[in-house]
């Protein structure tokens, strides 16, 4: 595993290629799946001793499946403490997964399109992250994982109401579709609290960049369906996607007021945080957070053509403290990082000649 | 003389030339020297026939002497409120001067290094400017006009108490000097407060960089002295410079410790600022003052050694709104001008390739 995560602290996310389906607005589609073994407790519940059942249950698996040669699987005693948080950071573990030692284990495929924590809240929760919106492609993918575990597995299933989980919010199809999506320009028009509030009505709730209880930063939420019990994948995935279509669209619409209204404006604050990344030489993870979200505003409405999508998002992951430090391999304080931040962003902007 | 401010529109003053001694913290020195004509009541309390007649015994001067025959001499009315802020932005006439109509008169020479204006406070209030710390070279340059007027006109002068002027606190020598000063150090380290309150013991007094009642604005300051009577302008002049070296120490010494203590702060400080005025695209004129004040800073203290200051004092000269409009021969509201300056520092910039 710590070969596979060393691999990855050099390379982009497959998931922040910047390609996909809306991509000057959906960043990525995630979707999580919740299944638990029959005829064990679950691991909120669980003593030890079961819960090392579970993980040694899932390891046979691993060792028998074709689907998961190539990827690693880790103890959480194997990983330290910063590759936690490199893991967190890149979206292939929940904040709160592994910060007690509490038998769990994560499986991660070497594309990172798939990786499954195991005793989180339930036995296994996997999940499938995709660029752009794309759930369709991400629940296929989860799909093939399901049915494969399945084969070996017997998975806690009720004829009534579907598939069993910890917590009854997920009872059902055990499934969790979330899309990450960058709203500059509903956040700069200020018709975000309406959007939101209206969206949650229709059954979808709001996050943070790193999700559940987490500050938006940089004008990314994610945004996640909350039913799903008595409603079938497809309708889960439908729904969710004619929430994201509007908000999408609602965006666009903002997008389009500032570029007819505030125009100067907008370019200005876009070229000046071009000017600050390129320049600073010292730089917090949050702001550079919010200075790319301007340069991805300005890529959209052709204020910058000369940075693509795929570097914002490069940028974006690895000034994140965990990979900024993984990158340098490097152990830093605050201050370092925020110094080592600015002249990583500085040497990718070099190559800029405008 | 219209056609002199049209020349002068497209060049910076001499005493911004960022010559001089101390020019890494001096910016200019000026001297004002105050003369009344003898019989004649002081403009402040004197009628509009009586303003008429000393405009013209100057005007008489004016054809006489030879050293005014290389500049201009304008009467107030033939000045568009352009051409007046356009003066007071260059530092070439008082604020309040021309202000009301009140048969005001300027004269101004083609180098700038003088400029005489007729009916201020006083009948006669003549300007030396000169770049660095140079108080001899700026009396030098004034005494040569005074003595060349007192040819022609007798002033007001009082055995005991030396020349008369309009308001008590320029009686004796009726010269005031005045030093623009660059004291970024000494704002951020928070010493400022201290060293202006043991200045002003020193007989000094501290403006901003309009004159008395304005604003500091990018860390300029105009340090001058009090005292007029019952003192030489020998030792006028050396008490100016004494405070004036203090100052400089006090502010070499905050520099220094900036440098030891928080170089990486400083160093973002200013990069900042450069990459801001770099690719801004609205920009304020106070805002344009404060970065140059960085970058100012980042030249004195090696961080910045493409730039020199002449182009910096060009830049704060020509953001100015009157210089702003002068220069592109374009009437501007403000929206207008925070675009157009913008512009124009984009278009200075554009030459670094940095």
């Amino acid at each position: 595993m710590t070969s596979l995560l060393n691999e990855m602290a050099k390379q982009t996310s497959s998931w922040l290629s910047g390609d996909g389906d809306e991509n000057m607005v959906v960043i990525s589609t995630r979707i999580r799946m919740a299944r638990n073994i029959a005829g064990y407790k679950y691991p909120t519940a669980a003593d030890k001793e079961t819960n090392e059942k579970i993980v040694g249950h899932f390891s046979a698996v691993h060792e028998k499946s074709d689907c998961m040669k190539d990827g690693a699987f880790v103890r959480d005693t194997d990983l330290s403490q910063l590759d936690k948080d490199f893991l967190v950071e890149r979206h292939l573990m929940s904040p709160n997964f592994m910060h007690d030692n509490n038998s769990r284990a994560l499986y991660l495929s070497r594309n990172e399109q798939i990786s499954i924590m195991i005793n989180e809240e339930d036995h296994i929760r996997m999940q499938s992250l995709v660029p752009g919106l794309n759930p369709e492609k991400a629940l296929q993918t989860i799909s093939q994982y399901d049915a494969e575990i399945g084969k070996y597995l017997e998975f806690d299933y009720d004829a009534d109401f579907g598939f069993l989980t910890s917590c009854p919010t997920n009872v059902g199809t055990g499934l969790r579709t979330s899309v990450l999506i960058h709203l500059p320009g509903l956040v700069i028009t200020k018709e975000i609290d309406r959007v939101i509030a209206k969206i949650t009505k229709m059954g979808v709730a709001v996050r943070g960049f790193y999700g559940e209880g987490t500050d938006v930063l940089g004008n990314l939420f994610q945004v996640s369906n909350q039913k799903t019990l008595g409603i079938s994948e497809k309708e889960t995935l439908e729904s969710l996607t004619t929430v994201c279509r509007y908000i999408i669209e609602e965006e666009a619409h903002s997008r389009q007021l500032l570029v007819d209204e505030a125009f100067e404006q907008i370019r200005d604050k876009i070229w000046r945080s071009y000017g600050i990344l390129k320049y600073a030489h010292v730089l917090t993870s949050e702001e550079v957070m919010n200075l790319l979200s301007a340069l991805r505003l300005g890529i959209a409405i052709g204020v910058i053509d000369f940075i693509d999508i795929p570097l914002i998002n490069e940028i974006l992951l690895f000034s994140q403290p965990a990979h900024l430090q993984k990158y340098y391999m490097e152990e830093m304080d605050q201050d370092r990082r925020d110094f080592i931040r600015a002249q990583m962003v500085r040497e990718k902007f070099a190559a800029f000649k405008i």
